[in-house]
């Protein structure tokens, strides 16, 4: 027998028909034997419904009372599912973040997991319960409601899996595994059956969907195996979990790509020493994330600093550098909302050379030129003109044979 | 400064914008100087969509997991109130039940307050913050989430005020006080402004929808002046308060009328000890809850037997009846669904005499036929036909001169 936790996402619980399939599911891993933890997210859209809501009420609503206002999503979910489940036959207790013992700093909208106390759940799957926990939300030492941010429900279910030491954690989403492109883009895109913790860490950071990275993190941290599969089919999906020595005779094991980026370039900026903190810090005090940053020395003693931001952000970085280039006597900022990025990943890299340059050489051979590179461990990255993006991922899945079951080994 | 503990329904707070002008009375009150406690139900139909929503997943939602729903609905009024009163620069804090320290029995549904542990929310207080708590919740000692049946959030305000030791319960509602008689059917109807705690049970227990039976028996016990005011106008409404000399002066103080119970006769049954016993019983047994009952010796040996209940269980009484009916050899069973109950109601009628009378005499000059007649130690009801129901309070209004501001005092 073993102990499983399930996490189904708002689209698996989206109105009464959905969490009745959904309770069927979990009442049939309970009836073969096994120790079951449901992890539900809010119903559908009931997030973005709420947020709305409150902007109704006030622009800038206090994260306090923000967190308590969407923590009410969550809590309506796990207790028609827990109906549901009863109405099978079957019982099944809910239980709110709080309930559940999952503590939280008190970083309201963002919160991280201090602790889980898992007492209670236990109890329950000892009386031979169904627990439902209410995902992305926890409870501060002060009893505040919080919540983790988006795609928390993701991370509660990876955490109560450690917690309890569970067998494997399942998440359950509208898409059957993880895959080695965009099978939207890329017609032979293979599922993958096993992927390691960093292959996913690099995935999900570089643009794939599927698996929130924090979860990943948190799960590789506490050795959680994370098994992503479709709510709506029976097959097996993905298995996230250590690397072991058939992982690395892979070299490629997928390619992400990532269309939400904007490019922005100060030019001309005088070399010298603490140039870039001016602009970095600039950008930093907004609260924005720099993605690829590529310097390079231009003409004599001025240098070109280009790097990536979220595309919503450019307009509010343009605006932040232009004061910066004023400052420092730049030439001028420009930007390029039209870029895409592209990355292959893999542990395989390691330990082989010559990957980078094949994945320019395949770029190159359809005359896609690389605006921006970056690299890490077990991943290269290139940015590229927007409307060669599935070109590039296609010819990159082409080049690492990656259609093919053994794909890309040395 | 006073300690005021403010309670608005359903409709006060069925949108955006009332619940920002809720939020301005709240800081109006807090700007005059006085600690605020406010005490809000779910937004509009919000329960009855949420026991929609139950009831589309299953038929038979087990009772813990309703009350996990249904105190969403609460959940989300308090922290949009919150926002909004943040929003015109006032300080506040939303607490769930839990949080707020109600504490209840594990009666889900209707559950019982038990204790309420203040010191969260007079923490709150002390810090010149405005409470905003959930009503209608509480929390097992079990950390189960609980509800209080409907109307319960009156009750919250109530047990809040007696637990905080506050000045006054405020209850906002659309309607602007406690009238002689229902101003819909009696035009010179008169708003009260201060009734006894006992008249203010009787009338709502026999009809008047405005506070519920179990608020002011609760306000009663603690001593809790209650002031029933409307949510949209300044004036002040009608006080709930310790009997005082004036109010003995008075007669009869209001006219409260119940349209919704039948009556249902057994005829013909064999008067002998132990009868009535086996037919409430049965009743009982479904949980029904009988209000007036009249038996009467008809011939010899044989007696009907009357009574009312709610006119939805009158279905299930009449069959219950039948059964009981073919075992005791009674004759059979009728029902009137078409009954009014009228009653005049005033603590005035301990210490006078002819009240009754009075009111008999008053119907019977409409030709109006008293079925049923039961009495109180401060309230006369009867039993008429349906289509007298407006005729009889308008009668009986004017009979004890209710309209005139000094009425019917002896």
């Amino acid at each position: 027998m073993a102990l499983i936790v399930q996490k189904y996402g708002g689209s698996s619980v989206a109105d009464a028909e959905k969490i009745r399939n959904v309770a069927h599911r979990v009442v049939e891993t309970a009836n073969a034997g096994h120790g079951v933890v449901v992890v539900v997210s809010a119903m559908g859209k009931t997030t973005d419904g709420l947020i709305r809501l409150a902007h109704e009420v006030t622009p800038t609503p206090p994260a306090r009372e923000l967190d308590m206002l969407l923590a009410t999503g969550e809590q309506v979910s796990i207790a028609l599912l827990a109906m549901a489940i009863d109405a099978l036959g079957h019982k099944a207790r809910s239980f709110t973040g709080e309930q559940a013992g999952i503590r939280t700093d008190a970083a309201h909208t963002r919160a991280r997991i201090v602790g889980i106390d898992g007492d209670k759940v236990r109890r329950a799957l000892d009386e031979g319960l169904i627990a439902i926990v209410a995902g992305f939300q926890g409870v501060t030492d002060e009893d505040d409601i919080t919540t983790l941010g988006r795609g928390g429900s993701d991370l509660t279910g990876v955490a109560l899996a450690a917690a309890l030491h569970a067998d494997v954690c399942e998440i359950y989403t509208d898409v059957d595994g993880v895959y080695t492109a965009d099978p939207n883009l890329v017609p032979d895109a293979r599922k993958l059956a096993r992927i390691s913790y960093d292959e996913m860490l690099e995935m999900a950071s570089l643009g794939a969907k599927v698996l929130q990275a924090r979860s990943v993190e948190f799960a590789k941290k506490y050795g959680v195996p994370v098994h992503v599969r479709s709510t709506f089919k029976a097959d097996p999906g993905t298995l996230v979990t250590r690397e072991d020595s058939r992982m690395e005779a892979v070299v490629v094991t997928g390619i992400a790509h990532d269309r939400s980026q904007a490019k922005v370039t100060i030019r001309g900026v005088p070399d010298r020493p603490g140039i870039a903190a001016q602009v970095f810090g600039a950008v930093a005090d907004h609260g924005i994330v720099v993605d690829m940053i590529v310097q390079n020395v231009s003409r004599e003693t001025l240098s070109d600093i280009s790097f990536t931001v979220p595309r919503a952000d450019r307009p509010k970085v343009v605006a932040t550098l232009e004061e910066v280039a004023r400052r420092t006597r730049a030439e001028d900022v420009t930007f390029d909302d039209r870029i895409a990025k592209v990355s292959i990943i893999g542990v395989g890299m390691r330990s082989h050379s010559g990957v980078a340059a094949r994945m320019f050489r395949a770029l190159s051979e359809e005359r896609i030129n690389i605006q921006m590179i970056s690299t890490s461990e077990i991943a290269v990255s290139c940015v590229i003109e927007d409307k060669y993006a599935e070109l590039a991922v296609r010819a990159l899945h082409e080049a690492f044979e990656l259609g093919k079951e053994n794909a890309a080994t040395a």
